[in-house]
């Protein structure tokens, strides 16, 4: 042992965890990992999922709701390699996950052995923010510091570290405890220039994005909104709720096509743009990103949205103090804009999925959040299942299915006391039917609520976009979700009539773990 | 349209596909792979697996049965991300899959859209041989050719094209048939000189890996073990079955181990390993690789593992030329060495994996196929069920988990006609079970067999290696396999006593379609 090497390399990182307040370990463990586990401290918990998209999706709906990092032990390459979809929408959530990997004994690496990850830093990129196998045992635990603070600076995301097998139990020097800064100020001539921008408009609307959510800035964009009597549009395909859509300024969701938002904004000479990008697209689009003549603020957290933006002022910034810097501006007097009409109410007459959120929105408790990965419903959860309080809505912001079953579990897990409603497409819900185990290994009060239409509906709504009508690989008959659940201890109830929803969710909302509800919805009509 | 540009990317793809041979699909469709599927043709075949890492096991499994390539298509990053743990596994394991993705309009690629693939070429390094996003529409077919000439190349594996969304309409000029050599014979002057050292050995032994099978080299191997009465060793975590398990001249399979492998081929003056690492560990180990004195070729169809191996001459070669070539020199008068002793006849009073597994030995029908990946009953599978037959047998070579399940699914469809027995671990089998509804959409007479020991045994066993008594994650209860089976359409019977194994294993090996037998294995107990 060298000079001043007094711990184990193990020992210097359970006690870094303990110093960044991570002690809840995600992960599924591997030969290449077990000498981390060696007298595996009593303070720490280990969550255990079934495959390692699904491990990811839970720290990060864990680390998305605990608004902080979240710890994840992976194994050698396949368990890397089974989580890269995951890491893929954990990137696109910013989700400040510090992720470490089993990597095989330094001194059989030449050999190429069973489970070795060849070239293991570039196996998670480029969905990694920082990747790094330390080329000695004793800068193992510099590097796990590195990575969390890499993790939670702006724009936040996954880092990665590889360590192999034999650095645990070698000797190394504790780490002296740390600060590290986790957010920037924008530049205060350029907000000061936005600001008056916003003063001097006639007629101004602000975009609000994920970021608003991740930077506890709700109240600030509500102050925003009212000071300057501006409508509030949520960027298209949100992640995160930042603004409540029942406010009389909430105007709607603006949708991922360039035309059509271009429409929305409209006889508006400013356009501000929160934490989003300018903007998210899913389809192709031409002519112009805004309406001509308008200009265009954006505050965004992340350089890159910032650079490739084709139109406007781009301000690098934490959206709660860029936004108080355009709240130091005056408001003129303005007129406010006419309250968006809400959606009529709907009888019990057909279980559309509009019906079930009508009625998920009548019947969820106080203070519930809701975790969604059901595409084809979207529109009816926008029309009819408002989100009225900060932080109580989360869906992956890449566009991937297999986030919203376990995200739900690690949300869970980070808000106990809260009722998390789960709201999932069959589709969606099948690619990790395997997070069911864990919810109900942790005893956690996840709602599941299935949206069963039998398939990938919402492919075969966007075909016609292409000018397709049939398609292969859309339908997923022949699936039971109660049985399925049920045979991973998960309480189940299927509804099957309109009559049914409201007694099934009741009970489920009212257990003390998890329960899934299958609610077979109608497949026609319209939407 | 530009002069000789006839036909579109699309059918310029399909009539690719077709001259290929690859017209079946394996895929999960999304909206940047939509346009491929216009007028999706009648004489090609789509399967659908309800996770990526599902998709891509199962056309691994398909690729190796049929001695062929596989073609898979995937939804952008999301589906590439969720398939990278199997890629892996299929890079380990020598598969040709030809990978397709979606990737966004070329038009919109700047604005980083919804479900864009950042750097699509790296997302699946390293675990393709060549990776490529065609800068022109009009450049995919012919990237698809090189793919599928490239992944077919010793040593075969993975190749991967994205295409971006708007390329499938577009014209372009169809491609003229090719032809491209898919084996390389080896250097004649070092297979004559390898023939000579075989041909001199007073007590040769013969070291049997996966290339062995890949290269349908089954019979020379046979010839060759004959010939020179040399005992036959299986290489260390071989993934197929190289050598008949019940002749006179078969060893057994070495260990992972260094010393170990040492131990088991001391007293021998010549190794020749065929088709397989110089050799693959497991766990770290000192001293030399080789008994002392001992002399070593390798004849391999990896240059890579040819370049890494600690000792001896290696011939870069298909095993199939090479063996033959080596079958040329005379063999000496040698006594042949004892055969190996057989395990005892077990007894029905415990229900052990050794017991499950001598029961599968006798009741398998005909021409069955095993695919394994129940690691901690590994030992038990080589002592109580042989594999006689060539291309018998098959398991991963990367030791990750979730591959056996879907590939069974695989392996079935490119063998018709013939019983598969998926044998799998608890473990194992949740990591990917959303095949079993591929299975059942697709009627294949698998036995899926879940040795279901509680737990991930195979850690709690390896566990003593690194001093450690307890894990934490490593324990897998409340799991019904049965009701997981029957809720996607699988026919399922659990068995709990000795008693019941032969009935449950012949009603499932009678069964037209996927039945799985859940087998409660007792948890202790001596190996």
């Amino acid at each position: 042992m060298m000079a001043g090497m007094s711990v184990t390399v193990r020992e210097a990182v359970f006690g870094l965890l303990r110093q960044f307040g991570l002690n809840t370990i995600f992960g599924n463990p591997g030969s290449t990992e077990l000498p981390m586990y060696r007298d595996f401290p009593a303070d720490f918990h280990y969550v255990l999922g079934l495959q390692e998209s699904v491990v990811v999706a839970m720290a990060d709906g864990f680390a998305q709701a605990r608004g902080g990092a979240a710890f994840v032990n992976l194994h050698s390459a396949i368990g890397v390699g089974h989580a890269v979809g995951s890491l893929f929408t954990a990137y696109r959530n910013q989700s400040p996950l510090v992720v470490t990997a089993g990597q095989q004994a330094r001194s059989i690496l030449p050999f190429e052995p069973f489970l070795y990850s060849a070239e293991a830093t570039n196996l998670p990129r480029p969905y990694v923010k920082w990747s790094c196998e330390p080329a000695r045992a004793e800068d193992v635990p510099a590097a796990i510091a590195r990575a969390f603070f890499t993790a939670l600076q702006p724009p936040r995301g996954p880092t990665f570290v590889s360590v192999p097998v034999d650095d645990w139990d070698r000797p190394c020097t504790p780490l002296p405890p740390r600060e590290v800064s986790r957010r920037l100020d924008g530049d205060p001539a350029l907000l000061s220039r936005a600001a008056e921008m916003l003063s001097a408009a006639q007629c101004p609307v602000l975009v609000a994005g994920a970021s608003v959510a991740r930077d506890q800035a709700w109240d600030d964009l509500v102050g925003l909104a009212e000071r300057h009597k501006a409508p509030v549009w949520v960027s298209p395909l949100s992640s995160r709720n930042s603004f409540p859509e029942r406010h009389p300024l909430f105007a709607g969701f603006l949708p991922a096509n360039r035309e059509q938002i271009v429409a929305r904004l409209t006889g508006h000479d400013l356009i501000v743009v929160l934490g989003a990008p300018v903007f998210t697209y899913h389809v192709e689009g031409h002519g112009p990103h805004i309406p001509n003549g308008a200009g265009l603020v954006q505050l965004t957290d992340d350089p890159a949205a910032a650079a490739r933006a084709p139109v406007g002022l781009s301000i690098v910034t934490d959206l709660k103090l860029g936004i108080r810097a355009l709240l130091t501006a005056p408001a003129p007097a303005r007129t406010a804009p006419a309250v968006a009409p809400r959606a009529p109410v709907l009888l019990p007459d057909r279980l559309s999925d509009r019906f079930l959120m009508q009625q998920l929105a009548a019947l969820r408790p106080p203070g519930s959040i809701v975790v969604e990965e059901a595409p084809s419903s979207r529109a009816a959860m926008h029309a009819y299942l408002p989100m009225l309080e900060p932080d109580s809505f989360y869906t992956c912001a890449s566009g991937g299915l297999g986030h919203g079953l376990p995200a739900a579990v690690g949300v869970a897990l980070a808000r106990s006391g809260r009722r998390v409603i789960a709201l999932l497409g069959d589709g969606s819900a099948m690619y990790s039917i395997q997070g069911l185990w864990s919810a109900a290994e942790l005893a956690l009060p996840v709602t599941f609520v299935i949206v069963n239409n039998g398939g990938y509906r919402a492919l075969d709504e966007f075909a016609p976009h292409f000018g397709l009508t049939a398609l292969p690989g859309t339908l997923l008959p022949h699936l039971d979700f109660c049985a399925l659940a049920r045979a991973q201890c998960v309480e189940a109830m299927r509804v099957n009539r309109p009559a049914e929803l409201d007694a099934a969710l009741s009970m489920a909302f009212a257990a003390a773990g998890p329960v899934l509800v299958e609610v077979c919805v109608e497949q026609a009509g319209p939407k």
